[in-house]
């Protein structure tokens, strides 16, 4: 069950000017489910992405990527959204990118019929989820667009959220209020993501817009940093997806004066959509699948962030160590054993410090003398974990969040196409 | 259950000339079971180890490789090896080492006493395995010694591997018989590890010893090269242990011309004493925690062999897919989206061909025209199944080993110290 995790309540999620969200239950994978959604965005929006880094790219990233960086795009700019679950259209070659293609003209089709919108298939960016390997079944996407676009609104973020879950246990969205300039300013994200969850990104989809006027370099700087702050920090099980996407959205529709980078306001709104990216991508932790513990780890006194990041995910990444927690089990030793290994240079073993919650673990090379096991089993019971490194030799530090491995990971994953 | 591997016959595992094998009941952890194995070698033997790589080494990881490198010992030779189950002696620090040293101490004193040999402590090499950050306890392993000295033999070594097992299912050993200039050479192994086991190398003890006369530097050349040909290419779930140790032992006792590096009798030493390494290291993967089914995965046509083991490794390590092997569920996309994240450079993923088993799954980016998920279910049916990637960019090769991930595997590590 998620970490204290719980979805949003419908209001909780305050409508951005210039975004509208239609869903669909077009039986891509499963019948009886929202698995299509249409997002729609105002004319002068601007939309930056970033993608997996993961070679066999998915058929949609690869668009995306293109539809991003075309010059007409800069000019006449993204104006909709397509993302399917059920299907990830990876592992599908030539004819995957085709039928990705099909779609985006499908829709574009549809819209222009509607009279809703005016626009061409490049400015539909398309987003898939699912199963690997099989081909994406197109024509049920497209025979879900009319009632998708039928219930176009703003006010429609829970369904967008619950629309693009797949193995998810709670949907996930959450909006901030800013005041950028003497404007109110909206942000609203929402994000999907459970399994082959690890940075760069992990197999989530996250959409984060707000009705804010900024320039497209400025858009760019923050989600870069917000990525690195946030989906970048988080593992279940260190598998990299195929699809992970990223989507940050601003729809200049708040009236206030155009964000650039390093103005006063750019900093206000870089943490705020910040803060917005790290609370979907911990709920994706928090919902890991078969996650029983929300563990953070924390590694500080390194001589770089590079060396932080090994020693951190060395913890969040052993299954040994994952199943300890599931177990609630101080084996500690694990995670010395996974330091040992992470691959720092020349590590001075005996200077180090290993902390669980507050209590010291490890110093002078082995258990601390003052430790008792009663304590280990204390922090261990708890449902969120904080584990903490000092490696003693500089001030850079890292922290990562991931969650236990239990029996229901095995099973979910085991079941997952049945 | 461990696929497809039995405990050896007591016959089948050959006496050594110049190794004598005791064990005792100590209880260093646990009752009623071989947790203590003292083996004794004969005057002017050698011997080679490669030790793990963890920076967080364990105490007598720390002695061994000091005794080992010793001028002493250069001439005079380690003469005994002490083990013992139950407890790692690993993140123990100053102490750790100070414990380790009293066990070779007290194991030098009452072999000299005993008269079967005479030697000075840096003549003992001492290992250890079992829970990490708990303090040694030695009192426990000294008070084993006279039992274990009073079945020492030569005919032991069935009783050896058992004394070496921790989360070990079945024992682990073979033997092997060949000629080098008219005299027969006997060759025989034991090994122990079923979890923590990761390359550079695995939670595991491995002791292989012959009879035959061997120069020093041809058995530190043999060592090196067999332990990249097995025990550096196994994996059960990444986990690289603070104990890693493989010791090879000539006894000089078969009468053979010593084997100098690069004569022609060096070869087939060489070849032998490898191909026994690979089977104890097999062995160790087939008894891999909760191993269902036991994995060959293959790399060819890699531009060198790091980005083979790159891939290899990514496909040996995912949790994703070792779960769909354990469910026999041919969810291959998981395998494309493990070779697309391995971090080979420029990979042409339309140029690459994946095989499970005999069968071509994917070419051309995506699922191959003539793949059927029949043919896919079938090979994920057995136990043991192979998995081959054709990168198809140049000539190199790498295979590794690895079992699938399973509830046991969770259910072992969650209740290990209980």
């Amino acid at each position: 069950m998620p970490v204290k995790l719980t979805a949003p309540q419908a209001s909780s999620l305050l409508p951005v000017r210039g975004v509208q969200l239609g869903f669909a239950e077009a039986h891509v994978r499963k019948p009886n489910r929202k698995d299509v959604l249409v997002m729609t965005l105002a004319e002068g929006s601007r939309v930056a992405g970033v993608f997996t880094l993961n070679q066999f790219c998915a058929a949609p990233v690869i668009l995306c990527k293109d539809f991003l960086a075309q010059d007409f795009n800069k000019k006449q700019g993204i104006r909709a959204l397509l993302i399917n679950t059920g299907c990830a259209n990876a592992g599908t070659g030539e004819d995957g990118l085709n039928r990705a293609r099909q779609s985006c003209e499908a829709l574009a089709l549809q819209l222009n019929k509607s009279k809703l919108l005016n626009l061409q298939a490049n400015q539909v960016l398309p987003f898939s989820t699912g199963v690997i390997l099989e081909p994406l079944p197109v024509d049920k996407v497209i025979a879900g667009l009319p009632a998708a676009i039928e219930n176009l609104k703003e006010d429609n973020w829970l369904n967008a959220a619950e629309a693009i879950m797949t193995t998810d246990i709670v949907a996930k969205g959450t909006s901030r209020r800013i005041t950028l300039g003497g404007k109110q300013i909206t942000i609203t994200g929402i994000s999907k993501g459970s399994g082959m969850i690890h940075p760069n990104m992990a197999t989530m989809l996250g959409y984060i817009a707000t009705d804010a006027a900024v320039s497209q370099g400025a858009l760019e700087s923050i989600i870069h940093y917000a990525v690195n702050k946030s989906f970048n920090c988080i593992t279940v099980d260190g598998d990299t997806s195929t699809n992970d996407s990223l989507i940050l959205i601003a729809t200049n529709q708040a009236g206030n004066t155009e964000i650039i980078e390093n103005c006063a306001d750019f900093i206000t709104l870089r943490d705020a959509l910040t803060d917005v990216a790290i609370e979907l991508a911990q709920a994706i932790v928090r919902d890991g699948e078969g996650a029983t513990k929300f563990m953070t780890v924390s590694v500080e006194g390194g001589r770089d962030e590079v060396e932080c990041r090994k020693v951190a995910y060395a913890i969040a990444h052993s299954p040994l160590i994952k199943t300890a927690f599931f177990a609630s089990d101080p084996n500690l030793g694990r995670i010395l054993a996974a330091i040992g290994y992470a691959g720092v240079d020349s590590l001075d073993v005996n200077a180090l410090k290993l902390y669980l919650g507050d209590v010291l673990v490890a110093e002078n090379g082995g258990r601390a003398v003052a430790y008792l096991e009663e304590q280990g089993s204390a922090v261990m019971k708890e449902p969120e974990i904080l584990v903490r490194v000092d490696l003693a030799r500089g001030n850079a530090e890292c922290t990562v969040w991931t969650c236990d491995f239990s029996y229901d990971y095995v099973k979910i994953n085991a079941d997952y196409r049945s």
